[in-house]
């Protein structure tokens, strides 16, 4: 029981020094903006996330304060389930200073589409950041964030709003920037910066699961985010499991400009081959998920019910897509990175078969959840970037005011 | 999506002085009192917790630290829904720099009379302040306030509470203080000060909703509050739908202290007339009121239904009682400010028919949301007067301080 | 309703300088360890817990500061409704400086076995404790934060957690320790020292109650606790409500070894002759609470009920096991401290027959709330404890620091 803390050592100076150093030579425009694709923020942008939740994640680690606010709220909305997600965003918000405020759409009925403008103008007025997650109806999660985004354009333009707070995308129907940037960190700690993830193979391939109806935004945001660095990005799903076209054409466009590439097929095990990273998780077919909004909207149980027979038997199709020792055995020198946004539907553990196999997974564990760990740094660096002016003083700063997390 | 913030400019030097100096003339004798009802206070009192508020506002606008804990407890009891209110009293807590702790009597069952003086005290070990909203109950709302001030009296005065938290309504059923004195401000704001609000016409109305329930402690707080500095109030509603009498009885006699006036009509548009202030709004007849009490006190869930029946009825007698367009024509020069605590009955747009047309409303709306802005400063004001001992060198010091929010 | 503040008069330095004198003669070792047994800890630990959280009381009592963190998680798993303990947790965190995150499992359906490494590991790459209720379960509470503290060894050891975050039990199947340290720190306040304890009659007795699912964690973690401190410990209950063996043997030769003595019986009123001390509280028949784990495990909701038909007829042959005047006039002088961790079973009051009768509570009722009013604290000291390297020297400064709480 008895452990030592890493506290008594102090920060890595020399990672420190590196990271401040290519930080400052950033063009950074993302403060008083919301953060809801990674697409759509400058490639500067995205590394700076990244190196910022490095620095944040180091100095955390030497035991120093991150506190940068003394007061304000940071509200979070969440339309479905989380815990890992809700405890990185209540993580940032102590670490930075701020207080949590919950939003419970249950207790609040804000969900009535005229009252989001009235709703988010009366949370507003002494909040940093709006961090949403709603992940669950297609076309609506991304629409969701921006319409709370024009209701505070609109309250602060009006003067009623001392400060226009953030919107962070916790993940949506489209996207989920603060898990792919998580990844984007744990990669670049792994390989030894984003430079040399230049023409490493990465697989995004769907897997079994026993469950119907995942969002699409893990895949799609990590090919939307991935084929911007050089990566060989591979997506690998059955047939009838596409992602959203636009995300698509955007990831071939990508992998083009960035000196990478970007490939589609409909073989697991022919995916994986020589892969350095593999990426396995399930998602629902298009059809299913457009189909499940229409019948949750409409507060369709009984189609609701149907459904989910009918996605779950399409998914039974396809119940050899596993990650299992004999696909990982194909990647580059049989020891591809593997990784998982958690949790992950394991075969024999979770459920009786999913996307991976028992002896794969426990052998990778440990390292899913060291690429969870860079989430709370990460929603951090998310909320420093778009709050702080001059963020690169503002770093500098606080690594020189090595101030204790305890006094 | 970019947006300027005000935070580069410097507080308003001029109206923190002006304000402050006001402030250093009033008696003030709030501390480790409660805030329940706003006639229980001098005028003097009043004033401050306006002038207070406005300058916590204009130094949170210009970013700076209102924060005067280190920590601490700000308990908020909610025997009923909020959305508003509830944010804005932890805007207050986080502000002040106190840690927000909800008793959810669900969870608790403090709901027992028993267990009101146990429960409160063991809650109250670290806690500065306790807000509580309890609306729902006529003629228990506020008595359950004083016997949680009473249970914290007991437990001060034996020594086990190291101090004696202050107990702040947030709204109850006889009055709504933290709502009406953010409506005081705001129309201090909008006429340049309580001064210019002598003779002024102020109409609260009824006005139809279709729902039936609704509690009487704004219209009865506006006029037990505005009575007092000079206007010239006009209640206007239905037969039936009468204030409590004890509450119309002390808003005649303070208008005739104050050189103001108090008019009850039952004629929506006869009041409107000339006016320069319209608050129109629905609320529940007395007897509805008083009979819901004892139906839900005794669990009796289809008298309930009965009497929401015979309530929509009894309101639908009266769907012509709409601020709309017409109405506002005849108030002065067609421009009177439009008031409402949020959220409203719009027609045509969050209902039917409800308590104000859809065009009145989105020409009034972001006031609205102005109004709604003092809220959090307005608690935090009442939380400082009932904490801080000499609250008026306490002011002058924080406004010295010139401490950023954020560093 | 006006009342005055202690919070001018200064701390009491004597009696902290007494205090600190004693505590920096401590041998202790509770830096990152868990707190999760009290008889897991050595003498001088659990004296040190008590004289810290008085020091602690006593600073807080004169509006000191206590905050030691500038940032950082107390995270809470209540497993089981829980009001005092929920608000002590809260109100410790508030005073050292963390956040508070509460994990509903309801929401993150933790329970699952397997889950528990990977959720723990989630929620706790910046936390600095985690609090844990888990009473319910009959042979699975502590093991469940044993279950935690692995996971937490886990990911520490593998360099994923920066720092190894401190498991406090708030109460399992087992034990309840800041519930009886602090019934120890008001005995020392009532007895003027741990050493006047010696030789004290201390009567823990089981007491009737119309409910049967109680826990068994207080009377066992009051025996297995007070007879290392040469107390005459006796323990009463009606046949069939043993304690589990293992504790019983501790507290037998705890007793032997601390020179005082643990005497057991089946008669109430026997046990409270000459007692200096009675706590009379009701507890489940071990047999009833095996039994109730098991079909709360399979969901057998009409095992259940027949169960909970079965327990109260057991409790109903022991109805005269009430804790009334006749009763306390046995004990030395008719004048016995009276004990209670609350809510109590009042007879007439909170049920028609309980555990103690109306004007026996009411005569100590204040009393009952003096002893709750040492449970922040305690929770305080215990993460000071866990977390603070040299809390010896940690105290001396935060002694010396002379910081109000408000400024």
């Amino acid at each position: 029981m008895k452990q030592k803390t890493h506290d008594g050592a102090g920060a890595d100076q020399a990672l420190l020094a590196d990271r401040l150093e290519r930080f400052e030579k950033l063009a950074l425009d993302l403060r008083n903006r919301d953060f809801l694709l990674t697409w759509e923020k400058s490639e500067d942008e995205v590394r700076g996330a990244v190196l910022l939740a490095e620095c944040l994640k180091e100095l955390h680690r030497a035991g120093r304060s991150l506190r940068i606010f003394d007061s304000g709220l940071a509200i979070s909305i969440f339309r479905d389930q989380s815990t890992r997600t809700r405890f990185s965003f209540a993580s940032a918000a102590s670490a930075l200073g701020l207080s949590l405020s919950e939003l419970d759409e249950a207790k609040s009925q804000i969900s009535h589409g005229e009252t989001v403008r009235e709703t988010v103008n009366m949370i507003s007025f002494m909040a940093e950041v709006i961090g949403i997650r709603d992940d669950i109806y297609l076309g609506e999660g991304n629409r969701y964030m921006r319409r709370v985004a024009a209701a505070l354009d609109e309250g602060f333009a009006a003067g009623l709003l001392p400060q226009r707070p953030a919107v962070i995308n916790l993940q949506c129907d489209i996207d989920h920037p603060t898990q792919t940037l998580a990844d984007l960190a744990h990669l670049q700690n792994r390989f030894g910066g984003l430079e040399k993830l230049r023409g490493r193979k990465f697989v995004i391939s769907w897997a079994y699961s026993p469950s119907y109806g995942k969002p699409l935004s893990v895949p799609q945001g990590l090919i939307g985010l991935l084929t911007r660095f050089g990566l060989e990005v591979t997506l690998a799903h059955p047939e009838g499991y596409e992602l959203l076209p636009e995300v698509v054409a955007r990831a071939r466009s990508q992998a083009e400009a960035s000196g990478g590439s970007f490939t589609l097929g409909h073989d697991m095990s022919a995916a994986f081959a020589g892969a350095d990273i593999v990426y396995a998780k399930s998602w629902a077919p298009l059809h299913i998920a457009a189909r499940r909004t229409e019948l949750l909207s409409a507060g369709d149980a009984d189609g609701l019910k149907q459904l989910e027979a009918e996605g779950l038997a399409q998914n039974a199709r396809h119940r050899d897509w596993e990650c299992d020792e004999a696909r990982m055995a194909r990647t580059r020198e049989g020891a591809a990175l593997y990784m998982h946004c958690l949790p992950a539907d394991i075969s024999g553990v979770s459920c009786p078969a999913g996307e991976v196999s028992a002896g794969v997974f426990e052998r990778c564990r440990l390292d899913t959840y060291r690429e969870a760990g860079y989430k709370p740094f990460i929603i951090a660096a998310l909320i420093f970037l778009t709050r702080v002016p001059e963020p690169q003083a503002a770093l500098r700063r606080l690594i020189a005011r090595r101030e204790p997390r305890r006094r």
